[in-house]
């Protein structure tokens, strides 16, 4: 089965569905992530004499926490940083449907449509327009995922809401997701974080609890084609 | 694959999900539908006197319809037609527990939660609490379909609005389900009536036509666990 | 009665409102059709040096639908087709404005807000703030109409959700309606697509048999000062 | 045009549509009201010895409201006072149904369904139900009415909302309705209560200042049929 | 400070806000606690020979969790365990009113109004209309808290949602809030079970990391009164 | 106690949260206000020539506003009144960042995330932003306030919708803050209008009602830690 995850930032695909990759790769499917903005320009202590530079080892990690979670390609979208808004949506999501006519998905995980980071806003609603299910389309599943410091901090005030009701099962692939974001390093950060490994974890079992098993990622059903 | 179907009053089952039943039952899948209440002692033109005798003529349309699908089961739970909420909930979830335990069903499909129908309701939150996801449960998949009649009429005044997620290509059973439908002759109905079977095919080239397929039938994801 | 219909594109206002604008125009209205951006320059297949002639093709297009339906004048806002986000939805809202003032409308019409395109949510937007009631203004009823395309394909993930109260019977006038939207050619799509003759049919019979009537129109009702 | 009100106990249809009542009326429409329950015997001062008589009185009061806004007829239901919940839904939606069979009512105003008070939402359901739109049905619009004590104090906890798309101006009207309040000397309260001269005076010029007039009474749309 | 807590059944008012009373308790806040229902008629292992001791043993644990948490009184409203639908609205109101009476409570923490489990719906609407903001209340605060095998599997079906907008910081009271749960010895589970410790922990954690604390409960705001 | 009130133009900080300025400052609270648009330059009678002195007229009324309330200061942001929507949201959040710093606020008041006017809803999404709630933040408060003319004028079509649950009693501060709007001479208006003074009355009095009080504001409550 062809999956493709499209994040706005690096980081994201590892904090939203990096347990549901690794358990779909482990399974046999060809996973693809397109990250569409660079995940750095506009961090304070960003000096950009040094921005090929610091670029190249971001793009790296993207490509080492893909590998270790089982990932077939990590392609980037070369969008700017927390200024998406700035670019016509079109833009986005062309980009997005020419990795989705090049990857054939049959399921795809993208960005929350309702979190406080209007990056993830804009990815949303790019890739619901790139994947609409006209007749022959290779898209049968859509979801978004969570990102506890972006999904959360929207405290509820926009839509769409996160209402989970599809959840993967990761109890055998936390530890491979939580290992995947510590390839982040410039990331990571100390509970209680939403990007810390404790509040991932809380989180995984949270969902797992949920649900009946010991650790879950949740997801948005978008749209389901059977 | 094991399936539970479960109704309010005879006829749900198959304007809800009648395509969806033919498919799966022609693909495979063992199909067992609950239908709670007996759909006839709150008409206008009941007779007590005759009760005994319509009764089995209702149950036996019931049996003919789900035969015609292709189920493998129907089975009566006898609650009061139109009159549910006289009924404690908890004695409907425990019929319906009854039944999940005897059938084993990974899924399930009941009424819509938001329908102008109170029996509808009832049975969509008993449903619910009969499948809550504890650890070990057989259900995997919750789904709540549309009834026209009712699911249309409340105007989406009642949470949860029918916001569909999951749709069923039924191309290929849209007339099995008309067919079934036709069994009800009590309940037929002339178009613009939305049990009759022009507006039954409008309903299903609708949601065909947005999903880019014939015909569908269109059910609100309430819970899946992979 | 003066009407105002307010589309972001050309045919937005044949598969939101054509049967209702046939219906008050032969009862005697004066309608008039705002159509704020072209509808043409995104489009992969565009060609720049056949850009004028394309676009009075286009525009004549709107003008003889307009006629069919018995609109009284088509007017062109010149907004970019699908970059209306890069336009200052001020000066949308003043194109509106200016349109209000000459037509005086009793009733707008408009696109739905909660539509997955982008220019559709722009139209909604400046609509609303164009039309604010304040005393002495003419508009006395505000409408938002759906375009399957489009209304359907956001899946109900941005607010407003297209919960419709207000339906007119279109009985007489849904041919007309077809004829309309057969006058842009280059828009037609076959069966299972959201505009082709036949999900058009499938639309207004399933809103018809909703309320009760042959075929219906159904619009969101976002203001109505009696 | 012939117009019903429906109310849950008596003073709700002065609260909520009194001034719509009163001009409605003044224009010439033929206005009947309906009161399903009594409104009396669950208050802690009620003394069952006295209970014909108070019933009398409270009635009365009914009557002479309704006749001062000009309604046609005042009937009662007879329902018992903030205990609806002990009834079966379908009895109250059948003693609508019969009222509806005997006024042939174009415009029916009745409860918001998401009021803090139970009644109100039975109200709301069995309205609904009543009054659903199938083919040669009189009812040609819905519309639900706050009553300040009971929709303010629900604090947006419950479904549907009070969001209202209909507003009446009923600045030559305000007086009238406050007079028809005064009747009912047994319900009235000194501001700050919701249902004090001043608090409905405050209520009818805030919805006024919001739709550009001196003062209005605010509907939610549930369906309107052109 | 006066504070009162509200739980349908005995355990409900630990899951929901033991860390938080544990709290205004140790802050000098006098906390009471009202548990409306027994919480063990209605379980299938239920022997009414037994009724009397197991009901004391019940009541019994109540009071020593209670205490453990540093509680002044722990009353029982006497309703019936899954079967408060059984019962009047208005009887279930005035219990609470006459605690509300006694108590004069500041702030007033229930029962999540959309819950899966009928009796909390009811305890929160009955609250909502025991604490009706009238001018001389001493209820100031109502807050609703999240119970996890029933707030979470209502899977988001019901209105109100779960959004929480308040946090209490629990980082110094989780352990003994676990322990209180911990005399409820019949209801304590296993993980993943949503009431075992690590179940427990893990939500706290989650809610913590949401506000940058290291454990928190979280609450909706129903209304505050500065 | 530090408060910081942001504004999308000069007035709303008054329309919004005039009334509860006036109560903290006199209760002793140090009250920052940033006003974040000039709120004059996108209007029709806008003459560039005289832009410098209007500007500076339009800052000194709101400087005499805000010490006429109370506050310590009134900070100018800067941006284009009416066009922040072509602004890089990232840099709105900074500018109020940049101010949190500054101020060290434990309550934030600012605009309505629902409202009709752009510039509103930046404002809400970029404060969302700048406060988010990591460890060792000093806010512990986010509310948003309510703008007669623009929040009414959404007729609750955008989320969030301003369901309010916390208010503060402004009953001895309501003419105070008349008295401030009437600084803005160049936007008062006459009722109806929803900034003229017996708007205000009006609104304030209506919410006071629904809590018991003789005038409120009303603020929905995005956050608060305790």
């Amino acid at each position: 089965m062809n999956v493709l995850v499209i994040a706005a930032h690096p980081d994201d695909e590892v904090l939203g569905c990096g347990g549901t990759i690794a358990r779909l790769a482990a399974e046999g499917s060809t996973v693809s992530i397109l990250i569409l903005a660079n995940g750095l320009t506009s961090r304070a202590d960003f000096d950009p004499v040094n921005d090929a530079a610091q670029l190249r080892v971001h793009h790296e990690r993207a490509q080492r926490a893909g590998k270790l979670l089982g990932a077939n390609s990590v392609i980037f979208g070369g969008f700017p940083d927390q200024k998406m808004d700035t670019v016509p949506l079109l833009e986005v999501t062309q980009a997005i449907e020419g990795e989705i006519a090049r990857v054939q998905p049959k399921l795809v995980f993208t960005q929350h449509g309702g979190d406080l980071n209007m990056d993830h806003v804009i990815t949303f609603r790019a890739t619901m327009t790139a994947t609409r299910p006209m007749a022959g389309g290779s898209v049968k599943g859509l979801y978004s995922y969570e990102v506890g410091s972006s999904t959360d901090w929207s405290f509820q005030q926009f839509e769409p809401r996160f209402h989970p009701q599809v959840f993967f099962n990761i109890s055998e692939h936390l530890e491979t997701k939580i290992a995947a974001m510590q390839i982040y390093e410039s990331e990571a950060r100390e509970f209680p974080h939403p990007r810390s490994p404790e509040a991932l974890r809380a989180a995984a079992r949270r969902w797992g609890s949920t649900v009946g098993v010991h650790a879950a990622e949740a997801f948005c059903c978008v749209r389901e084609i059977n």
